[in-house]
């Protein structure tokens, strides 16, 4: 059982620092032919020698059987329960091309469509345009205005774009305009409540101007807009649990969620040796750390078993540095499970490490999803993590007298 | 943890089949002698090489340290909070005798009892009389009727009776009339809400012409009843999962479990052979098949260690017959624990392992309750296990962005 209202009434500010790295999508599935995970199969002697002086279990990111997305399993890693705090799809789109938003900012993802002389919808990708045919369309629609508010595009790739509406007093709780089907019209941004109404209203304007611009354009006529959101109101990772938290992300998706808490984002590379470098540079400035690797998930997504090997066997032999710094609390573990044999995420629970010198034990011969399965803490919440983390950083005060 | 208001958001239909054996009363301890559990003792080749391509592990019925009885342990297989839905004594009873019971349906349990001349309870099981004698009262007191209700009536072992009122606006809460001790008169049946009171009066004036009935007869002269109830508002399995469920179950309290839970009741022999023929049968027009053997828990109750081995058996036996169909998930567990040493029910978790193409496997020797502790799966509430079944099916999409 995990408290977190406990964990905040009780959470002290301490020099003590620990580094959490998050390693995306790092659990996986025996792999045909192999019989190990790529976990189980990488040569990790770094990881290995850490298990045998840490504590391991899994971690069950959301609830038994659930799937999560990024944003969810990431928020139960920070001490936010995902069920509690949704991020919409819109919000995550814009954390994901790098745009930072405000707290009455909506944002919605964006297709380019075919519609036919009568707007009628044939096809709700208009044939996967090039990404540079996206970039000039967005170019274009950048020059649209709409009174009341600013309009902030990012193409991302192909069909695909980001639209950002920022000012007063607006709502996400819009509708999608993609009626999901071929065969019919794009639909009206619709609000769901009466405090969405006036957004909705600007939305249309909008996509007005734009079905105007793109008339003459082909096969990119229309646009479909969906998942409206603004962000949720959270407190920040200080407020919550008295912490001053640095985020080492090289992808802007992952930038963005620890945005999200209220962390300090490091600027850095996109490979686990440049977030090691900059761990390294700015270790004495913080007293949390979320270190983000990406590329685990990345080829587990595309059935790339051998990449994630690769990748893991990367981010070990980097472990060493990570122990150099001599953190009182360091954590390695994933947000989700991405099996290579899945090719996209999965409800298994995931790998989880956490050293200190006030932990127990295990008798280990390596750091794997069979191994976690017997380890000492056995399955447990992810939103379990910081707890974890808080109490062998020291920053837990007793409950009770 | 286990979400089921998630599970429910985010299944899907999909053509994928599950099959989950509950093999009633499973569990056991070590028994006196041996120091196996019935389940390690029995000779399960079948069983031991699936549990080697399984995911297994150990359910908690209700909560820890809590023995269930076969509704509540049965509705959290089937995905249905113990907590939230319960089954009165008088519907399970009333199931158990194969009544089918309606919406507004009101079950009780009752005893044939022996009052004195003044009314004084001397015997409140009337010497348990034959079940000849107890069918031959039943018959005459099928004549009594009382205006604005049906009433259905069925013997059942020794002194005990089911009786159902049938009729609108009928509410089971209304207290015991069963004083539960001699020296006292049968209570009145008494409403304990204001919506009972025409129920309460009803069943008081049919208690009155049984009493007349039966003031001539010796020893059971007076009837107590006990566990008023109507049936739970629950969702069906379709409605809540969006599974097509069929109940293969040789006894009618199963069968009338499954009924409860919108499973459509396929016809079976009593033996798990004919259970699995009719599993084979069927295979083709369910998705989810609910299967039932009885005789483990049985032999349990009646504290017959061997005779439990040999169901065990037995339904190893079979095994290769259901693998046969290639569901994409099997499940073998229990509903609960039913120790021989015990001859009862109790709180002991229940060994538990699920196949499918997406399980992480074990290591293991054989299925049993100490290879089952150590399984990946751990100790989790059987709420749990639709959830995994539905996700190993591949029936549940991605919770979040």
């Amino acid at each position: 059982m995990v408290n977190i209202e406990l964990v905040k009434d009780l959470c002290q500010k301490t020099e003590s620092k620990i580094v959490m790295v998050v390693v995306d999508g790092i659990g996986g599935l025996p792999y045909p032919g192999i019989g190990r995970s790529a976990l189980e199969e990488a040569n990790t002697p770094n990881l290995d020698s850490l298990a045998a002086i840490s504590s391991c279990g899994l971690t069950e990111p959301v609830a038994l059987g659930i799937t999560p997305g990024s944003g969810p399993s990431h928020l139960a890693l920070f001490g936010y329960d995902p069920l509690k705090y949704e991020i919409g799809r819109g919000v995550l789109e814009a954390l994901g091309v790098g745009i930072t938003l405000g707290p009455s900012d909506v944002a919605a993802r964006g297709n380019f469509c075919t519609v036919d002389e009568s707007g009628i919808i044939t096809d709700r990708r208009a044939g996967r345009i090039p990404t540079e045919e996206n970039q000039r369309l967005i170019e274009s629609l950048r020059s649209i205005s709409v009174e009341g508010i600013e309009i902030i595009l990012e193409p991302g790739s192909f069909h695909r774009f980001v639209v950002v509406f920022r000012g007063q007093g607006l709502s996400g709780d819009i509708e999608d305009t993609d009626p999901q089907h071929v065969g019919e019209r794009p639909k009206d941004a619709l609000s769901r409540s009466p405090e969405a109404a006036y957004t909705a209203g600007l939305v249309n304007r909008w996509i007005a101007e734009v079905k105007k611009a793109l008339k003459n354009e082909r096969p990119a006529n229309m646009i479909l807009l969906r998942g409206f959101a603004g962000l949720p109101e959270i407190p920040t990772m200080s407020q919550a649990f008295k912490l001053t938290p640095a985020a080492i992300a090289g992808y802007p998706m992952y930038r963005g969620l620890a945005r999200l808490v209220g962390m300090e984002i490091l600027e850095t590379g996109v490979s686990i040796k440049d977030e090691v470098e900059t761990l390294t540079t700015h270790f004495d400035d913080y007293d949390f750390f979320y270190v983000h690797v990406k590329d685990t998930d990345s080829s587990g997504e595309d059935g790339n078993f051998t990449g994630k090997v690769q990748v893991i066997e990367e981010f070990d032999s980097l472990v060493p540095s990570i122990l150099d710094l001599e953190p009182d609390v360091l954590i390695v573990t994933g947000d989700h499970s991405t099996p290579a044999k899945m090719k996209g995420h999965s409800w298994h629970p995931v790998p989880f490490l956490i050293h200190s010198q006030w932990v127990r034990t295990e008798e280990v011969e390596g750091f794997g999803e069979s191994m976690c399965a017997k380890g000492n803490l056995g399955v447990f919440p992810a939103l379990g993590a910081l707890p974890l983390a808080l109490a062998n950083a020291l920053k837990l005060g007793k409950f009770g007298a």
